[in-house]
Formats: structure tokens, C-alpha cells, sequence
């Protein structure tokens, strides 16, 4: 399936922001008419472009203006495959749930969701996620590997990874940490987080959904106040405004290229970087299991290789646990 | 949610096949009008009921008709919750499909489907099962257990011990096999089949559903070609037909039975159950893992406490096998 975007994303992409190009080479590049360029021109500048047009020379972007559209970010994807099929949305009621119904329906590996706004964005074990408009990304991704289901949560890990170099990339020379299993933090503030959704039978997946949050622009005298201690945003901690459908595109890079990697590779380059974000190796910590109540603490030595995270207690033996918040 | 249907129920319960209850009786039971109570009775008739009426005795019912509906199914339930909330359908693409639409909306644990034919039935890895009406059984429970995803492959193994038990209390005294790791064979030949779906994060289970098909009175001579050799039925089996409502019933006090036990003290009453349904200890079996063409062979020395089946190799080495087929 080839989304209507597609004719649009390749026009900026022959747009350049220095020179004109006329309207006849985008004509004969695209096999349309000219009067159908007109129009898409006109359509693109309705989504948000600043396409400037000048008579016998054709037409030019202009630079200023900071697109958030489907074709925004089509016509920005340096992928293979991921989010080559994109549905972009407005407002839906959360990215994970849509992208679960296009599963069902068969949707391809890579197909992705992004949302302008989430009515009832979903965190782990059914938190809401806080989810305005216009600020931060809503992104899921559907992955249709070929392992085993208990190897799943590995895929949680590498998506952290992916995210915490792509966050690192619009924000250097801050550095991001990893609280296990996935969130990202930046000077301890939450600022990304990760929901893993998986259909399988017991010994085969049908798609994992992975959906991603991050806290682009939004400032921290917006966040509510449960969140104003705890969260921040890429723009709060580095200065910067964050071009939303660049970061889109830089995300879907990395996760393409570290699941790429994990499945040529196995997942062992996916740890070691994962590690390298991980702080609390040697400090003392607790965390509450599957929302029990129940609680192990003691000195994190590490996570082992499947991913779980590794606790000396108190009478020196190593728990491994699997699930949890660390709090 | 109550089924429109368990009205009706509730007076299949109060009808009696020997003797006669008056129309008043139901309706003052029932808190119905008169005019109302004998509305139903019309539709009980023509959902399959032969109910007698006689002025100034009531309602009797007649013992000849075995009828398979929404009300004979419910009427005749045992259980506390599983299948109190029962969607029937005369044909539905497959149950396991609609019951995961069920779970998605939010429907509670026991929620079941039943469907007279499946349009498009699926056994495991996507292949197809033969699903045609009036003749078998066609069944989907949701479950939503408390327990980390990494034990759910020991539902499909639950399923399997209940499922095996209520087929033999319909054919005594023929005893079933298990075939690792859920088909049920009568004579070597498969009898009915298990298809478990989980919807889960890393670390949680929103839901599993357990697809069952059994093939309850289906003829030799109607089964397709290549299944002939290799299926059968109860009826085949047994020589004798079953009623598919009391069968239906039957299997849903097994599986809570068996849920509830295992909720209760742990996994270790199902394993021990399944064993004695098995019968390849000691012999030379070959496994297929995941559909890859790459195969185990050896000696099967059992399965362990996850389910996983275990193979002594030549160089006497015992592997587990997790996921698999038995060739």
C-alpha cells in the first residue's frame, strides 16, 4: 500500500531551499501534468509549507516554516522500510491502539502511527500517558520478527537504545539515561518512554507494537502538576526547540538500524550500548514487582543477557528480575 | 453484561421434563407478565425447544430435541463464570478472531464465543481448521491471568487437561492421548485442537484466548481428504452421537475447574494430569521447531515443569524443545 502522501513527499523532495526548480521538471520527474503540480503545490502549502513561486522560474522552499505533516515526514524518511507506510493522524485515541487494529489487518513490518495528539495515551500496566497537541511525538511501530515470544522484552531494550541516540543526537552534548527497563531520563527527569505491546501464540508473534513518547517542546509550565517534578522535554533541557518531524525521522533511523542489527547480529550489540546509558550499576536500589507490592532491594549489579535487571540482597545472593518499576 | 438470552434461560431452568409448570409459576418467578412468559416459550420453540403447553397444567418439556442455541447453552451451564457471558453465533470467520475483538472492548474472563460454523477457523501457525456446521464444536474463552507472559504457554497445556478429560467423559471407557503440545488424539488419530492467542506487555497479560475445536459428530465420510487418514470424531470413535450443549457445558466446568486449581496451587496438579495423558516416554520421536525445517531427534524423556518437551540425543544430551511440532 502506497499512502496518497507519497506524490506530495516526492515534490519536497525535488524542492530545494536555495534555487528555483520549474514546474515543467517536476512534471516530467513525476509523470503529471503541469496543472496537477499546481495543485499539489497549492496543497502543500495548505499542510503547512512556504513554497514560493515565481513566474518562468518555477518554485522554491522557503526554510522558515517547520512542517508537522504526513508529508513532512515522508518526504524527510532516510529508511528501508520503516514508517515508508505512515498514518498520520490529528488526534486518535492512542497510537498503540490504531496500530494494533492495522496489525490485525495485516499491516506490514514498519507500518507506523504518529498522532498530533492522543485522547487517552497509554503507558505501562495501563498509566496514562499525558499527551497534548502539537509538542511532543506520539509514535507506534509495528515489528513482526521471527523469534521467540520470551525473547520479546529484548525488543523493549533495543527500543530504548534507539531512542536515547536519537534524543542524544538533538540535544549534544547532554547526555540521556536508561531507568530499566525503558524509560529515558534526562538529569533524572523523565523525558521518553516506551509501551511494548505483543500478539502471539506460545511459540510464535504475530506483531509487536512499540510505542514511543517523547517530550519534545512542551514547557515545563505546561506539564501538569503531578508531572512538573518528575518530566521534562528536550526544548526545557537544552534551550533548543526540537523540529518535530526531523526527530520523527532521525527515531525511525535508529530503530531500523538497531533491529536490523539484533536480528543479523543478535542482541548482545543492543546490551552493550543499552549498558552504557544504564547509571545505577553499584548503587543500591529497590523495585516493586508487576505492580505486587513486592519489592527487591539491594546493590543492581547489572541487567543479564535476556534483559532482566540484577539485585545482590542483603544475604548476597543475585535476583534476577524480570518485570518491575524501580522506584 | 447480562445476554438478552438469560431470560430464557432462567425458564429452560424452571421447565421440567416430567411434569408440567404452570404459566403463573414462571411468571411470578420471573417477575414476567403472563403475555410475556408465553412470548418466550414461542421463541424457546423456535430457537429448538419442544415445550408442550396445556391449558390449565402449563409447560412441560419434551426430552427428544437436543437443541444447540445461546439459551440451551446457558441453561445447561455448571459454572460460576466461565461462559455466563456467551456470544453464539451461527457463523462467525472464527472465534478466536471475535473473542479478541471481545477482550479488546474490555470483556470479563469467561467471556466465550460459540459459533455453529467458522467461516475462516485457524489452528495454529495460521493453518486452517476445518469448521463446518452443525457437527462440531467451535469455542473461544478469554482469560486475563494474573501471571507473568512468560507462563502462559502452560494455559495451552491447562486447556489440553481439561479439554482431554470432558472428551472422555463422552467416551468412556475409550481413553484420549495427548500429542505434545495440545492436540488431542483418540486411536493415534486428532480429535480436537488448541489455538492460544495472548495480547501482553513485556511484563504483563491483558489477555489469552483459548481457541478450541473439537470434532464431535462429524462422519468419517465428510471429513476433506487429507484429514481423513489422520481425524476423527467421538461419534466415530465412540459410535455414539453427542449432545454438543452438554458437551459445550462440559468442557467449560473442566476448564474452570482446572483454571481455578492452577490459580490456586500453582501449575504442578496440570503438569501431572497432562503426563498421564501422554504416551511418547521412552519411544524415538522428531520434532520440528517453529515451522524452520529444523528438527530435533531422540529419545523423549518427558516435559519439564514449563512444558517444554524433552529429547535425549544421540550424544546423550537431553534438549528441551519449547515450541514445536511432533512429525
Amino acid at each position: 500500500m502506497k499512502p496518497l502522501a507519497d506524490i506530495d513527499s516526492q515534490i519536497v523532495c525535488l524542492l530545494k531551499e536555495g534555487s528555483f526548480v520549474s514546474g515543467q521538471e517536476i512534471s516530467t520527474a513525476l509523470k503529471l501534468s503541469r496543472s496537477a503540480v499546481w495543485k499539489r503545490i497549492n496543497g502543500l502549502r495548505k499542510g503547512g509549507y512556504a513554497i514560493e513561486a515565481r513566474p518562468n522560474k518555477g518554485y522554491k522552499l522557503s526554510t522558515s516554516e517547520k512542517p508537522y505533516t504526513t508529508v513532512a515526514v515522508s518526504s524527510a524518511l532516510k529508511t528501508e522500510t520503516f514508517a515508508r507506510v505512515l498514518h498520520f493522524h490529528e488526534s486518535v485515541e492512542s497510537t498503540n491502539t490504531l496500530a494494533r487494529k492495522l496489525a490485525q489487518d495485516d499491516a506490514e513490518e514498519g507500518t507506523a502511527v504518529i498522532a498530533q495528539a492522543q485522547t487517552n495515551g497509554r503507558g505501562r500496566r495501563g498509566r496514562a500517558w499525558h499527551s497534548p497537541k502539537g509538542v511532543n511525538l506520539y509514535t507506534s511501530i509495528i515489528l513482526r520478527p521471527d523469534i521467540s515470544p520470551v525473547h520479546a522484552p529484548t525488543l523493549t531494550l533495543l527500543a530504548a537504545v534507539a531512542l536515547a541516540e536519537a534524543i542524544e543526537e538533538f540535544i549534544a552534548p547532554i547526555r540521556v539515561n536508561v531507568k530499566w527497563p525503558n524509560d529515558i531520563l534526562i538529569n533524572g527527569r523523565k523525558v521518553a518512554g516506551i509501551l511494548t505491546e505483543m500478539s502471539s501464540e506460545p511459540d510464535k508473534i504475530d506483531h509487536i507494537i512499540i510505542g514511543i513518547g517523547v517530550n519534545l517542546n512542551i514547557e515545563a509550565k505546561a506539564l501538569p502538576e503531578e508531572l512538573a517534578e518528575i518530566a521534562t522535554s528536550l526544548r526545557e533541557a537544552s534551550g533548543r526547540a526540537v523540529d518535530m518531524t526531523l526527530f520523527a525521522c532521525s527515531l525511525y533511523s535508529s530503530l531500523e538500524k538497531w533491529y536490523a542489527l539484533s536480528l543479523s547480529s543478535g542482541f548482545a550489540p543492543v546490551l552493550a550500548k543499552w549498558r552504557t546509558y544504564f547509571d545505577k550499576v553499584g548503587q543500591n536500589v529497590k523495585v516493586s514487582e508487576g505492580g505486587k507490592g513486592v519489592a527487591t532491594e539491594g546493590i543492581c549489579t547489572g541487567i543479564d543477557d535476556d534483559g532482566a535487571l540484577l539485585i545482590k540482597t542483603t544475604d548476597n545472593v543475585i535476583e534476577r528480575v524480570v518485570s518491575g518499576d524501580v522506584i
